[in-house]
């Protein structure tokens, strides 16, 4: 089955083993791969003699809209999410699994560029996907599991920030969100459509939104070059990095002028558009880089000894837990919390 | 949050991190896990170099229903289905990841004893619970990946039967289909009630139905007693031996006489039962043997010199390919296929 010929094709009518010969043949190995899709089990080598493991689900609603993300989308999307959770403990990803669950009137080209989407971001990552299983449902479900090997480095929990440390972000931040924020107020694209004219520009951070590129590498460097705690950027940089602060009984101090960098033109653009559509919109691209999640950035706590490279950019500090209030996070001295903190920087 | 006492109480009431601690403090560690629940990935050990990993997929209204099974009964059919599939290659099982949808009214009390249900599955496997991501659906969707070490032994392929191997089972065959078609005729019981008066003998058929126990510790053993090739039984015995027959290049020829001894009182019982009711039913549990997935027995090939233990029951041999039809299963030498196959035996 071609995406291209298969116009009014469902995945009902390719069947179950029809469908999963046609979505396996457009699966990457992977180097580590022993024994790939196709019998009971995969078997996936690691060196370390352990396993780094995580799983993420990805629902049709909830997660994505069909009007909005093609296939491909989706399937970066859903691989991006695991394979960032192992490069956030520092390990190289080396497998996925994927569990499909989709209504039988799902277009097979769908399903198939679905596929091509999995591979293309496994393949970013290294990795390969090595087993699945596929089920019929309402509406699509995916549930990506990702495998990875720490190639001779310890783990990097969320538990191990210490006062003193600094804190710096590899990939972007906020840029998902204002994506996200820009399809929700109309200004597309939506999939396969042109952006509003006038809006060309904004174009990469719908992109960012809909095709997250998780900094996969960063991962494993962060460990070798030392990190104490590192976590990605799923929930937002300030929700993650309360995560951290509470495993490692420490406060971490951002500083908003540190941040400056991740606004760039197109994020300051897309912050003035919407402000003039929504009189309650920060005309500021701050809450999306402090609150936004989904770049899948990680964030990682080094010694201050560290010799950071110029992708790590250094956005704070690691302090001693405040009296009464462990694992608190600070914007420039002052507590952000979720409900008035959008408030401080309007 | 205990079990007994959250009348009333919602996995929406609860929210997404409660629900997550509430879950989580029912898992077992497992004995391979070194990093378990709480951060970005889990790390599990891996003594022999690589993983074994399997995903498998449980959806409400297509494989369960809530009527019918509880919580528990769904946990531990969505972990044995995924630990089975580690057992076929064999492997040992050493931990799941659970990737959970559901709805926001899902009451709090199913969800732990689902969580009840996977523990005890993966307990009585030998594995932990090392990860997991939840998520809002508007019905159940459980995704269960299972890894699982190989302790020295090569992995179990489908492949790898040869002519002159002897082919057999350990664990059930029959009883989960019998069960099911006992449900689905009303017997019962519903989720909680009694069967009806006079089928008491009928329940554990029910209930190999609800919580299938597929013999993990016979996969590793079929490994180290030199087995050729290796399936677990879930669509049916003789659609997964035409697996291993197309894999392995060979016919495959099953004696119904050697499939006596899985027809104890209770199926035939079963078969009377409803046969007397429907008149197309079949009085032998014989189809059920030869046709019901979901018991998880392991079904191997051997080859003649291996001494197998009692509780791997010989069913038949494997034979060279016929010409012109490879991955043949014949039973008592002739050809069974799903359409008429069920006539043959009536």
């Amino acid at each position: 089955v071609e995406a291209g010929n298969s116009a009014g094709e469902t995945i009902g009518s390719l069947g179950e083993f029809g469908l999963i010969r046609a979505l396996a043949a457009r699966m990457p190995a992977g180097p580590a791969t022993s024994l790939g899709i196709g019998d009971d089990s995969a078997v996936v080598g690691t060196p370390s003699g352990s396993v780094v493991a995580a799983v993420d689900m990805v629902i049709e609603g909830r997660h994505f809209r069909r009007e909005w993300s093609s296939g491909t989308d989706v399937g970066v999307k859903a691989a991006a999410r695991s394979l960032a959770d192992i490069a956030a403990m520092g390990a190289k990803p080396t497998a996925l699994l994927v569990a499909l669950a989709a209504p039988g009137s799902l277009p097979a080209a769908w399903a198939l560029e679905l596929a091509d989407g999995l591979a293309q971001e496994a393949s970013r990552a290294g990795a390969g996907i090595v087993g699945g299983d596929t089920a019929s449902a309402q509406f699509v479900v995916l549930s990506v599991t990702a495998l990875g090997d720490l190639a001779g480095v310890s783990p990097v929990l969320r538990s191990g920030a210490r006062s003193g440390d600094t804190v710096a972000v590899a990939g972007t931040l906020g840029r998902s969100a204002a994506g996200l924020a820009l399809l929700t107020a109309g200004i597309g694209p939506t999939a396969g459509a042109s952006l509003t004219a006038g809006a060309a520009d904004l174009g990469p951070l719908v992109e960012a939104h809909l095709r997250p590129a998780p900094p996969y590498e960063a991962g494993p460097e962060a460990a070798r070059l030392g990190a104490t705690a590192m976590i990605d950027v799923s929930d937002g940089l300030l929700a993650d990095l309360r995560h951290v602060a509470h495993a490692s009984g420490v406060t971490i101090g951002i500083s908003s002028g540190c941040l400056a960098s991740f606004a760039d033109d197109s994020l300051e653009k897309a912050a003035r558009t919407l402000s003039s559509r929504t009189p309650s919109g920060s005309s500021s691209p701050l809450p999306w880089i402090l609150a936004g999640g989904e770049d899948h950035a990680l964030v990682a706590t080094f010694p201050p000894s560290a010799e950071l490279p110029a992708h790590w950019r250094v956005i704070g500090e690691v302090q001693a837990a405040d009296a009464g209030s462990p694992g608190n996070v600070t914007v420039d001295g002052r507590s952000w919390n979720s409900e008035s903190g959008w408030e401080h920087f309007r």
